[in-house]
């Protein structure tokens, strides 16, 4: 097949079953379709990666109070970089690498050229559009901002404080002046943390006395924790907030597997005067170009980076995704096409 | 005794041991000591009633993160009003009506004039001044606006509805133009709810269907919760509530008796976005000069109303709080003395 003919077929993942705890490969269904033709106002872009994100396990759910759920046929939710192939929109032209959040795991799609965002690779490279300058960077931002709202010199815990989210979450309370301590699983994620993204303290969530190695690393209690896991992790970081700390609830990893999972006492909250709450980026899209101001500049200067975890093929996208609610990713999880 | 032999000796409730589990009387002890002397700037007050809430079993713990936490030996804390004996404040003369929160559980205090608040009897019952007009109605005001931020026409559910606080929260809810579903245990207070407090609906907690009877009075689902026991009634009210829903942590009574309770799953609190937070009224007094001007009118135009659990004499303080504490109060439970 040569490359004019292949791109003349569409492969894609739809969700073929609703997944019970941890999704299984048979949840999911490949196809090949054709690729489709855009309309006026849209952009067909052929698609070089895929970035993996755990919120779209929510989106697998049918809870009736969720924002957009996935519906059985639907191609499985999530974003990706690519280069526009042919442009019915102003904004862009063909040869454009861009990236959004509502392409799908797919080898290629038509967005409306309004959803996209134009992907400077003389800033960063394409993929680091699907991590610290895309969704996750995004989600960190606007969860440490505008729900932890950090002071400098606070002290801000992250969970899975390697991954795409938590990374960057970690790498700009730095970047802010707090006190960061990334909790991740393992030796290797833990030293990454501090040698590579700088942060004061990685503690694995593994370590038998975790929960002492967490106490000495925040000395002075916390005041942000940025929980993208919910569970055990949350439960040992819940005795160290501070009065009138804050807890950011941007992922629940260990409850996506088994919803009817409990939180803590809200004893707790009450007398320490805790703010508890949940967030989800599409809410809060209004922040957009307030974000690319700000992490473009970082990213320039070097403050604020990315690990990425790629695998190579459509087919790894599921056991890449299964991988990633278990914890297996190092860094953002990425599907190289 | 005549009246100025007793006037000398102030009769006081102290402390004696911290409570584990729901206090017994033998956690406190009755004193009898000379009345202080006011200094400069200070006032002395022959009480006529004590206002009990169930906050002072927080501050009988002793839990590090608490603000205020008594110290054994200590007055118990808790509001008074009463009548000006002396002062040495320009703000107020002998005779006068005064409420504070910071008299104690005893028959005579000296505080500061700038603790003091000048009950208008005009106005209200000086009675009142304790409740709806007093920490019971701040609590109310401030949780409600200032956490809960219902929006006219959004849902409030008000736990302990005919109690101190609940009943405020809940009248304010209606002044506010919100619809207001009050909770509480018992046929009696559920009709004083709509009957007498103008809610639009009152449900008991211990009806075998009191899920399916809340779900059916909140036919919009709940925007605002307004939580000042925990424990089951709020496990009820949480898969009811919306989008972006607000619950206002303002007492805990089912944990204050075993606080190893936990709280419900996070998964709902992500996908629903919500947002809990937990208050004490002693960190937001900066708000009393707008409280004492809105609740005054609402008082004044017969608005809002209170209804009093009135019991006589010092040593009907200890029982009167236990028995709040386990939900036997009908109305602000006040202490004649």
């Amino acid at each position: 097949m040569s490359s004019s003919q292949s791109a003349q077929i569409n492969r894609r993942i739809v969700l073929a079953a609703r997944p019970r705890g941890l999704p299984l490969p048979s949840d999911f269904r490949f196809e090949e379709v054709a690729v489709p033709a855009p309309g006026p106002g849209q952009v067909l872009i052929r698609h070089t990666h895929l970035g993996l994100a755990p919120a779209a396990r929510l989106r697998m759910g049918e809870a009736a109070s969720y924002a957009q759920p996935m519906a059985l046929g639907d191609v499985v939710y999530g974003q990706a970089a690519g280069i526009v192939a042919l442009s019915h929109h102003d904004g862009f032209a063909a040869g454009d690498a861009v990236v959004s959040m509502h392409n799908g795991w797919q080898t290629w799609s038509v967005v409306h050229g309004a959803t996209l965002v134009k992907a400077d690779t003389a800033l960063a490279p394409l993929t680091w559009w699907l991590g610290v300058l895309g969704t996750s960077g995004m989600t960190a931002y606007v969860g440490l901002f505008d729900i932890g709202r950090p002071q400098p010199g606070q002290t801000v815990v992250v969970s899975a404080a390697s991954g795409g989210v938590g990374s960057a979450a970690g790498q700009m309370a730095m970047i802010h002046g707090c006190r960061a301590v990334g909790v991740a699983g393992g030796a290797t994620k833990c030293a990454h943390i501090v040698s590579d993204l700088g942060m004061d303290a990685g503690i694995d969530y593994r370590a038998a006395d975790f929960a002492h190695q967490l106490a000495v690393a925040c000395p002075d209690g916390v005041d942000v924790y940025f929980d993208n896991v919910g569970g055990s992790v949350r439960d040992t970081v819940w005795p160290l907030l501070n009065n009138h700390a804050r807890v950011v609830v941007c992922g629940q990893i260990a409850e996506y597997n088994d919803a009817r999972g409990g939180g803590p006492g809200w004893f707790t909250l009450l007398a320490r005067r805790l703010m508890v709450q949940g967030f989800i980026l599409s809410d809060r899209l209004e922040r957009r170009a307030d974000f690319l101001r700000d992490a473009g500049r970082w990213v320039a200067e070097g403050r604020l980076r990315m690990h990425e975890d790629l695998s190579h093929g459509l087919e790894q996208a599921v056991p890449a995704f299964i991988g990633m609610l278990q914890g297996h990713n190092f860094g953002k999880t990425l599907i190289e096409l």
